[in-house]
């Protein structure tokens, strides 16, 4: 432990405060949002004739190189460089002498960093929602196969009715559905311009803020200049959807994990996606699948701490929301991770339809055994009552609920007939349920179409 | 603390147990939406010809006795009621016989309590909207008398850039439209109807769902039947939809706690509003907004709370799931005191402009005089520069930067002309920002056109 | 909804206000320590000669009167009344006259109600104490019958080594040490007396604070006013260890909901334990498990909403800190449920040892494999390296490991020598791990011997 | 945003895999605890007879060998390294042979890791303790300077009674103590040995545990193999304690910022912990201050996210635990910069004595002038009442309260007489409060030595 802790502690004041206060080792991920938004800043001051079109020529050319040298990897980091910009704005000078000087004319590092990380924010969701596509589209590929491959369902995690593989693939779909419409709100809610709200008032310069809001694709105009400053709730969004993703994605998990123990046995992952142990030679685990679910913590995290952080705070700009950044670029990288890895375990899963129907034993079909009744015409309370009844009689003869006969079901109630029998079949039962949503086969058919036609 | 503290440890066990087992504490609150659902799903049950219309016409009639029954507050509630739904279901059958044990024909408690859940959202929403508009409606009533009353504003709480009263009010405003959007949101994801979705597997029954969803306002029918009885995303979206509201109405607060500091003095609270203190007796204290700032605590506390308890959940009905309740009507009812007394705090306020303009110190306007040498063609950085040691100066002479003679100015650079006195002017300076959003008085009435338009 | 709903929207501003305002809901639980804590009071101004002997005693009296009518619930709420403390002086003085005014003097509401709470929560713990001894009890009771039946160990939830029954319940046994722990620390911090702190700046009158603390049952004195009416450390700190307790519960929820499904059948509820459900007649499901999983998440959420509060708060009483109480009291109830309902289930599991034996495979005896070839000399990676391939071997030929012949065995190292299938029996595994901790039946007893002492 | 975004999505899934599982980025500061581990382990074996004393100290060699590779900056990590473990491992047997391969012998990267993170956890405590004495000294130094220098107190921010600028600061200073209580529980938690219970089930060799424990600095070995490789409580305990510091630090924070604007000027921060504005040429913003207040919502969110990993968590080991070591080690690094940096602002403020002065209005006397009342025999409501009268009488007069005249005040009681003229005096309010911790001179000099001894 040595050396890396002894440093730290007797470090110059300043080098501790400049490292307290610098944002540069996390937002130089800003530097190509950062370029763009002083480019259409320029082209804003040109317009407003606070520039000569020379000039605003100049900053171009010159931030573009700048933009270049970030994307060699030749960028030259300064000591004093305390964030993105003022290290490009000093670059920028460096290149183009003094007229750099001018690009930061009217506005404020405050409108500068809402107006970058909104624009690296309203990327991201694209970039997260071709993530999940590909993940839903993993999920339906693979429902398709097993559309009708019968298994347990099970509520309480106790055997309750048949469902099939097919459809509970699905089931996670559909969250999968929900997180890419939180996603695309987050970013709907990202998409509205600070640029020229200065540091807290407004710019004094005549700055047509709608023609740049669309030369950088924001949709609207923020129409307060304090609230400009001020508001990160596309931040608190962006954490917020991200985490329910990930808690979706540990419940997803969490079946798997279930699924692919040794006394499930319905599952079985691929090796790229698990993993062996140092001190047992026969292990083979599902690494990937418990990462995901324990990552769901981390996300929640960054959620609360973000919303913490803007509890009780002042409006306008207040350093507090320097810490808006972090984790969102964490959530982000993250999520870049968990979705494919997701996909890819789903692609490669090795499906076990044997072991699932091993598990279909005959107190599955109680329900459909009370429906008989219940088609005769008794109410389903009372049927519900005896058709537990009969549960019951089968457990204390420690006999299959199938192997009751049928003159011991009369003696519950006369109203089982010989037709009885019909009903324990478990492809019959799949097939009762043919509501929108429900186990049929043409149920399951159209459920998969509409997951086709939002996927 | 004696009585209060024995009894339950010696408890006989199933009395416990059904203590903690029981909903029907808090999910009584949900009769309405239960009886609704119900009538709907018989009307279901009938024209899927299970019902005849007889038994269906009865049953309705029954329901609606409930209902009157339990409006009047005359709800004879039984020891074994464990929940909204066996109690509601056990009186019908008091009521209208045997038939009452129809009811449940192809439903369980895991798609009806999902649809009675999401009815009651739909129907919070709604409500919060009320109080929220009208909240919207204070800021922007009172805005209007102030629009172009001066004050500081601040950055980091430091004295920044003349600003005006009605546009910090106005400030305030937009993040309750992006509240109310949120929540807009959130009563939309609610509005996919579970009913029909049986245990986990659907319903084996022809009932119509989509008719069902038109009979009960639900927008769509969810197309998974797993996913139906397991999906809580909308009590999330509520839930964090009230915590994001709750932490603004936290920085409205703070904010109005510092100006009513005897130091600032920029408001005075509303009698109301306050109260007094058991031992001092000059006491005057904003409980109200402290109460307020305190209780963004708690509804984060109560999203945490639900997103923990989703954590890693198998999908389906697991009996967590009844965690999903309490924290969103406890939500809802801290809102709805809330809104109102923060409606009525801004209502009331006393401003005291003199306060405010008691603070405009020349400092304020460093950043004018920064623009006044840009206008002169002077690069921003140089400007800003130079201005900062004027500044110095000043300090140094212990006088306040406008007392500074040209001939001083003019020690730091020629640039400062004779015109530059007009710069110190505080109306001149609110009148620079033009631009969409900022304190020109054209550019505040466009805003304040704007807020009502959308408020 | 209707009229649930409508009330409250046109509810008089006054009448909402005090609502808003009011914790005598709440903090009425709190009545046998303010009185406690009164009664001491009284007694210090006597001492400090503020009062006479005489009006000490009457109002001492007066206060026992009231302490018997809330014992009774006789005690008679007055609409004015807004706390706990004003009900009781308000109380106190119809019952003995205008000496009741001399009460307060020199103490206010702040160091009282801190006074109170501290003594609540000191009762608390003991109280929860008992609780979670009782369920570490339970523990130990089944853990000692149970304590050499074999079953399968898991590590990731796939099989890794045999482990015992009774070792697994002891693995949730320690974990509860340290929460009583944690209780127990969070009962220190809150016995530190705030009272004689006054509203933030001290008691003006000659109290003794040190006798104050010793009548009440402080451990110590704050030696800093301001401190002592700010301080919710001990709050959040009970909270805390809470939440942990209730993380621990849903790790011992979840393992025994696995357990219990139909793929596991290790164990199975007792019916006392256990609900059915309304739809599917068969089904029991494990729904006190399940809530007590859930709850992880309530208690999780408490803790968050009391730390959320106390972030960025002004020290010195502010009232915020009202948010403090209902949070700590719901945690206590929760637990005051949980863990005797926890304790009710372990001493009520059936085991099925049969079952458990029946998942004890080959392979979990992997790793002694490896330790056979180590005791030859192996180096411990190469002998991983070696059974890692009979691992294999035995998986290509679709045979259990411990039917390779020693040939074959053989064709990957002659270190394996006919001694070798001694190595495949279970008990010989279990015997193996000697070390504390470890499976053999002495370490086993050795361990139930030293939860004995600690439960 | 083009390259930095375009690589990762097309890159191979076992490099994406392996990036998602690997813990080698952030675990490899554990190279010194865990190389300390090794080597203990080491001579564990040739205790146990399991290495011979000349393979022992081979390992130990090679080991030291390892550790001087690291400090040096000169260890050849290999594309194959997944963990800190492997690689110290894998780079052993490079230097000293096939013997590397007999390090591992009985123990498992499960108790292994839990080991090294324990270790470093304890020294983590010890170096925070350090930090923090330092900012408590800094407290102490400060307030006894000021101990006597009247300020304004408040509660819910308004003005309450006068205190001392000594008295405020240490009442931070007291938390503080109580935070390193915290720290030090949880450094006491951490030591407790895993080190021997393998990878769930104990080991097979004859290890000494206590003998390790002892050789390593743990105080108790753990005595459950599954609970050592699966509890995280000391982790969860350190993340509970550094929020609940930062918490403590946001509070203090928060006051100086207030205390610091144009409004209160009570205070200033020295420019080496204060930034300017990038619009604004006068601006010196507190932003040390912001950040450690804003950093509390960071620190609070590690805490919920490894407690909501933890839940509902099987027990021993599963890979969700991996995700425990990167939140400790942030706030661990965070609490290096915070703390210090609040001791340097704190040692270099400058206070204003003359501007609290100026705050110090004769409202802040109404508790002693009902005191005063008190005294003379009037019980303490009937004072607080006819002392409320006399503040309104002086507000409608719109003058100071200490401008009453003897005759106005007698108009409310004639218990008013003419020595009430003597309460009206900031210092003898202050030594009226001579209880402990309260504001009279004495009391302060108490508590000044009393946080002397402590701090």
């Amino acid at each position: 432990m040595s050396k890396l802790w002894g440093g730290r502690f007797s470090k110059a004041t300043d080098a501790m405060v400049h490292q307290f206060n610098a944002s540069l080792p996390f937002d130089q991920r800003l530097y190509d949002e950062d370029i763009t938004g002083s480019i259409a800043w320029a082209r804003g001051l040109q317009a407003a004739a606070v520039l000569t079109p020379l000039e605003a020529d100049t900053l171009v050319a010159g931030l573009e190189q700048v933009r270049q040298e970030f994307e060699q990897g030749t960028f030259p980091f300064a000591p004093g460089d305390e964030d993105i910009h003022s290290a490009v704005e000093r670059r920028l000078t460096e290149l183009v002498g003094p007229v750099g000087g001018k690009l930061h004319t009217g506005r404020s590092r405050n409108d500068q960093v809402a107006t970058d990380f909104r624009l690296w924010v309203m990327r991201a969701v694209e970039q997260l929602q071709l993530h999940l596509r590909d993940l839903q589209q993993a999920l339906i590929e693979r429902a398709e196969v097993d559309l009708s491959t019968p298994m347990p369902g099970y509520t309480h995690l106790q055997h309750a009715q048949p469902v099939t593989w097919g459809h509970w693939l699905l089931s996670h779909f559909w969250p999968l559905v929900r997180d890419g419409e939180r996603l695309r709100q987050a970013g709907v809610n990202a998409a509205a311009l600070p640029l020229g709200s200065g540091a807290l008032a407004g710019t004094a310069y005549a700055v047509d803020r709608e023609a740049l809001a669309q030369a950088l694709g924001f949709a609207t105009v923020i129409p307060n200049s304090l609230d400009a400053v001020s508001d990160r709730d596309f931040a608190a969004d962006f954490l917020y959807a991200a985490a329910l993703l990930s808690i979706h994605l540990s419940r997803l998990s969490e079946q798997l994990i279930l699924f692919s123990s040794a006394e499930f046995g319905f599952v079985q992952l691929d090796d790229a996606y698990s993993t062996g142990s140092s001190l047992m030679p026969q292990k083979k685990n599902p690494d990937t699948l418990e990462l995901t679910r324990g990552k769901a913590g981390r996300l929640l995290g960054y959620l609360v701490g973000l919303l913490t952080t803007l509890k009780g705070l002042p409006s306008t700009y207040d350093k507090d929301l320097q810490e808006d950044k972090e984790p969102v670029f964490a959530a982000y990288d993250t999520l870049c991770l968990t979705l494919p890895i997701m996909a890819g375990v789903i692609r490669t899963l090795t499906v076990h339809p044997e072991r699932m129907a091993a598990q279909l034993e005959p107190n599955l079909l109680a329900t459909d055994l009370a429906d008989y009744l219940v088609r005769r015409g008794v109410p389903f309370r009372q049927a519900h009552e005896w058709v537990g009844m009969a549960v019951q009689m089968a457990e204390q003869a420690n006999i299959p609920l199938t192997a009751l006969t049928l003159a011991q079901l009369q003696t519950i109630t006369p109203q089982f007939g010989p037709d009885v029998l019909a009903v324990f079949d478990f492809a019959t039962s799949l097939e009762q349920r043919q509501a929108i949503g429900g186990t049929a086969a043409a149920a399951l058919q159209a459920q998969l179409a509409r997951a086709k036609a939002v996927g």
